[in-house]
């Protein structure tokens, strides 16, 4: 989704840090029992991709124009779904969606799916991704009248999708048509009355799985959602692909949009960070990926240590991997406090608290009198890395080495992550040992950017945010509508 | 606003009874003082019109893009918004809407103001009545692409007027284009980045009315909203007006949509109930014309009797005019619990208690042993009724005349309150006899139909819900819309 | 109950005005049905001397250890119970209770019934009124070891029954002697695990009465209260009466503590205002007294005029008998806005608008160039008379002139009203002219002291905030605690 | 706190499987500063030690009477409290309290901390533990009077102290006397109006630390609260100490209620599970005693093996442990999914989801073909283990060793802690080989009774739930209470 185009409505301020932007997944029952709560547990289990808002909308095949529910709210699915509200969503197919965690409260109208009505009845959509050019498709549309309630993506697409569907013979033909209209990153869920649509863009810059429980099929986000239901693991959708899956014909595969396999562009951050360290992503398994990235670094940057640690939870794997490198044990040098809720206070400047102390605390045993090698999947603004070195040493290790499983971050991403503006990358126009010197780090190292096709085995990534070699070209224009007469 | 057109996301279960359909105020201080707080306090003098959901949207007139403020709720006034959301709602313009009460909390997505992004940027939309060729309008939006998100009318506005948008000069003259193409009724306030715009039906079927306060212009569905704020009325908007304010040419007024006076079609029962008593509608005070249907219910059905009461609150007027008339003297026979909120708990059937007995109680002392005339405002299914006649000959009542300050309905109503199907009204296929027996009074007369022009001192009116004769046609389709094929 | 001895916990603003304390709700149902929702209802018809908090405790008699239930919360009785906490109160024996409104959220603590485990077993609580001596008492009991959670007069009446309870034979002997130590004002209802059992202080300052619905037996503050729940009435619990109900004795009465009944000190003011207009106090329908103090204020005080009115919803029925009597016709002037709940926000001082004008709006067209009787039941600091006078004013009344159907106030309660301390009074140390001229009206009446027993047929009453005649001398200090050494 | 005795009030079901009972939290500013939000720091660092409730309760030392203010609720810190209440929380001196996870939400009342008002003014209490003696404490106050609003042992302490207090010259004495009648397990914490006062019960069973900040006194269940709130530790409080706190007299100690070290009785699972990693209980790092746990566990039943994982989170370091001792490589084995809230819709038993499922995922690449050895710090029922065991083998292993790094549990704990009856214990009556065979583990064991004071360097501790050798006797009945009269 595109959180980008804002028509004023709501506004949030974003997290400092690096976010995903969302998780999608869908499911469709062909025996016709309730689907709601395998969506709720399928969301459950994508709850690190979005943790802003959630929604699930359920149609019943027999008579969707009634049948169609939808529940959305700000919050965790633990916190916006309550049982009843799942037994009021009945239905046998069911799209769902997880959103950024943000800090205000008032993007309700922002939250997925979207759900509406056009000339053939209900459709539901769920997007996750950015669109380069949601502004221009949005201003094309305004000028042939249409109205926009909302700032997401999914929005566009579902005007384009319902302008093409007057002249479509299916609901696919019309999605095909639609998303040929679109540039950007997008895996979308479409449900229609009677089908269960999968689209993912063709550079396959965000993932999107099948799965099959019986006779349930599944889309998602990551096969991390597909365990936690029971259900199978098909296969990927591939980039470029259209599934389209129902009753009478099963899964239904076009994929007349796909690109080379050398053109296609997945998320090298997905692997790196985004994605949970269980799931699969055109193959590859992500925690696999991440001891990879934890080899590397041992291999091109080793140094001499008692200990490599990870900074909980995201370096946990890249430390493990350094570790069986470079052989130096591993270890847990953090305790991370789990209880942090969006309702959490956070510790003011004035507070004799604060607020990286309050999150993490360091087991001052493990590191005492130690060289610690301390990996992190990322360094963005660089202040939670500094206080987290000063911790270490003031538990009172002896050195603080600190290696990062990612290239630095020189440039923003336009494909649905939120790497900041150049000026707040603690990278740019920085040279590494700038870096380690504000960090107060003795050595620092980052993986070098060659690596980076190897975590995945050679398959073909976007790297924009670390080379500044986009794929499809970033937007021109500021997106932000303009003043006009009345 | 219309809620015919079901596209199933949210359905709701109507009361039985009798409902008002909405309320509308728009604000706009040319000082560019913050406005939410005047638009609480109006829509608080307006919660009669509708209790289900309201909402508030602001806008700054020098940043409109950014600073458009939007919070609607289930429930009241006073329970959705908080001191904190009203001081988040800052902006110089506003509109505000109450919305009919009903029992499902899941409307969130149709309650108002609408607010929108379309080409000339922000537009909010407040909508009081009800379209008759809403389908029609959605259908053939939707032939064209149209999406809906809603199932309320002022979504169908919306798109027309920003269609017109495209080739209109100015935000006016596209709502005075789209408004061409509305049939039924609408009393509209608009809030465009910087004009206020209110627009009434030609028929005038709901009120709507100008006011003032120092450098604030104000509209609103009543003048009660406008004391309530400390307002001047400055005048109602006519039947086809559209009035455009702005810091720049204050009130400016298009009246070339009206019509003829005896073309326009004031409905009645704003008079006999929906309005509160202290407004005035075209001149004419709520409270005076039901003191009138009081006393020409003494005139043309009078009964030998010892105290006159009314049925709280919408039926005392009209009994003291009948005590005024007659001679008889006025009390009270009733004590009205008036805590009753959204969230109380009605008795079951198969509870000791009663659902009107927990709600109203009957003064022993003051009709024991009388006869006693009650006056109600209408009687709709009668189901009430026979439950208060039997409550006041229980506490000792020698005989209970029904007098009823209105004809019977005999007609469903198509332009924003909803009067039943004909088979739930008890006057349907039933003699004044009939219905006098199934409610158990001694004697029971209706207002005569042709009284009702002396209701409003002789203004051209609708009375179709009591003769059949719709000013507008009545729509011949179930506004449902059908299965499509995928 | 009694809020004066505060231990500092909780501490709530009272509202400005007049406030009745609490009201109490009791039910049995020998036939072991569950007994929550007719509480329920009983309380909802109670409210009105209650908004702050409610609560209901119920407990199955054949194993009240396991299955006592409470459930208390700030708010009124339709906010604080849903259906579902509802159906988990599963008991045949209960206890309710409606708490007087504050601006406060956090009183949950001294909500009621209060539920307690004793040297027997399980003891819930309710209680109406104000204790002279709790202080001296709670001081008594704080010399030998007690403790105290909250700051209710129920907590000490709890712990003198438990003290007694060691060497009574049974719950109603402890309860009797529990009693004797108390002072004040007390309508007690106390659920043991087997009987319900009803208290009135000798004095009989607040109310109390028996009803009966098949084989429920039911105590409650008002007659009102048994209507709702369709009970019938069996007859007033006396001043200074214990009652005892169970299944094996029915209603047993023990008198031994009653007054002669010229010692007796009903309050007036529930006749006045407190209690709802459809209830009786011994014997005395509510209605009626309030019909009769209108007709004295016209014998007493008559004046040339064209109209009477009340404010809104007490002055009603002392409107009526002064029109009854005076022969001026009797009419509305104002319009309530009912829909003021707790949330609602109040404008403030820097507002534009009123919080009078915002609920309470005059009928313009009613008053209009009229000399109006205006009667309300009381004045207490002047500030909203003086507000509606000059309101009538404005809508154009010629003259209006104010009669008042009590006397002045001029002293404190302490018998479980909030009368305010006497310089807060508008009428101590003031001639009646200078209240007049302070409110702007042309004439100023308020009840004769002496008419006040006729009120009644004779009742013997207390009239101590008019007279300074204590029936009990009221508590010589001040009752909060003091800081002790560490 | 004690949540046997019940009086019915309240009843809530627990959780299967293993739960520490509180945490306690207590600080003083001398300089006179708002200590509320170092209190809720605190407690939120002590957030593992009990997520059912948590309160906190302030007061101002100059004018406590009046300034005591208590905020309690269910859940967790950062849902009950919010900037608005931590605001209104004024006071320099404070205490808190977190009570342990359940399902029901209906516990308010046994939410600590208790706060009361008593001979000398106001008292507020958090305590950690459980007394043996609290039905026969209960049961003499009772004959004397005492009434009992909660089921928590808090309440118990309370009346004592309050009756001692008669007879005594300070707060501290009252406590000494009250405390010497309590058996069981106490850790402590008395807020007076002016002094701060800790006690841990001499047998020494749970923790309690003291910290300082500037002029700022902590008392803390663990060190790492200190850390949280980035106080100094400054040392254990002893087994039976009693240390008060006030401006005057700093810290002042009375240690003679102590017993002889070999007479107290640590609670070894607070080192194995309860405590947080980072914490230190009488001067020995709970981090380290796990890693020592799994070396022992590897050097007394090491196996062939090629990955060594922790069940998380519990279970990693005496892995890690088990790793370094053994030469066996540690890793990952399992994804848990954090967003477990306490509304969490745990799937049914009809669902195709499990309940272990949707937590816990298996890296299927980390353990595929690999003979893995899985720690976990305990088995309680089985259930969990055996699902576990059965996921890893579906992923793929080719063994699974299981490896306890506690004896197995056979006796039930009175101590503070819900070890379940016996007959829920999977070890009770079975062999080891017999719990292997249910779990469907290869080879599998415990870690061994005399190897648990080595966890923590020799200090004398309590194993009572492995040997049934209680430093106390247990309560001998069964502590509900019984039927009465009436």
């Amino acid at each position: 989704m595109n959180t980008n185009s804002n028509i004023g409505i709501n506004t949030t301020e974003r997290e400092s840090g690096l976010g995903e932007e969302c998780g999608v997944f869908g499911a469709y029952d062909f025996d016709g029992a309730d689907i709601a709560s395998t969506v709720y547990y399928g969301l459950f289990a994508l709850q690190h991709r979005g943790q802003e808002s959630c929604g699930i909308a359920v149609s019943g095949t027999s008579r969707p124009i009634e049948n169609t529910k939808l529940k959305k709210g700000m919050g965790l699915v633990n916190e916006v779904f309550t049982e009843e509200s799942l037994n009021d969503l009945k239905g046998d197919i069911g799209v769902g969606h997880v959103r950024y965690s943000t800090a205000g409260s008032s993007t309700y109208e922002n939250a997925q799916p979207l759900v509406l009505n056009y000339i053939k009845g209900i459709l539901g959509l769920a997007h996750n991704g950015n669109l380069v050019n949601a502004l221009s498709l949005r201003k094309e549309l305004s000028m042939t009248g249409a109205i926009f309630q909302t700032t997401i993506d999914s929005e566009v697409i579902a005007y384009l999708i319902a302008r093409e569907r007057i002249n479509s013979a299916t609901v696919t033909e019309a999605v095909k048509k639609a998303v040929q209209r679109l540039e950007g990153a997008f895996s979308l869920i479409v449900m229609s009355p009677r089908k269960l649509i999968g689209v993912r863009d063709p550079h396959g810059f965000r993932p999107l799985v099948i799965g099959k429980r019986e006779n349930t099929y599944i889309l998602a986000s990551e096969t991390c959602a597909l365990d936690a239901v029971n259900a199978e693991f098909v296969r990927d959708v591939l980039p470029g692909e259209i599934v389209t899956i129902s009753p009478e014909n099963g899964i239904e595969s076009d994929k007349s949009l796909c690109l080379p396999e050398d053109k296609v562009a997945r998320c090298i951050f997905e692997y790196i960070y985004f994605a949970r360290t269980d799931s699969y992503i055109d193959g590859i398994n992500v925690y696999e990926s991440r001891i990879k990235a934890g080899k590397f670094l041992a291999m091109d940057s080793p140094v001499e240590a008692d200990l490599v640690v990870g900074v909980p939870e995201s370096g946990n794997a890249a430390a493990l991997g350094f570790s069986l490198e470079s052989g130096i044990p591993y270890g847990n040098a953090f305790v991370k406090n789990g209880y942090v809720g969006r309702t959490f206070i956070k510790p003011k400047q004035s507070n004799r608290e604060s607020s990286v102390q309050v999150k993490l605390n360091v087991l001052k045993e493990a590191v005492r009198g130690k060289r610690v090698v301390m990996i992190d999947d990322s360094i963005v603004r660089g202040t939670t890395s500094d206080r987290i070195v000063n911790m270490i040493k003031e538990a009172g290790a002896k050195e603080v080495h600190m290696r990062v499983s990612s290239p630095p971050f020189l440039w923003p991403c336009y494909f649905g992550t939120d790497v900041p503006g150049r000026e707040e990358l603690i990278a740019y126009n920085r040279s590494i040992e700038d870096i380690r010197n504000i960090i107060g780090a003795d050595s620092l190292a980052y993986l070098k950017i060659d690596r980076l096709p190897q975590l995945c085995d050679g398959l073909s990534i976007c790297n924009a945010c670390f080379s500044g070699k986009y794929p499809i070209a970033p937007p021109k224009e500021d997106i932000r509508g303009e003043r006009t007469e009345d």
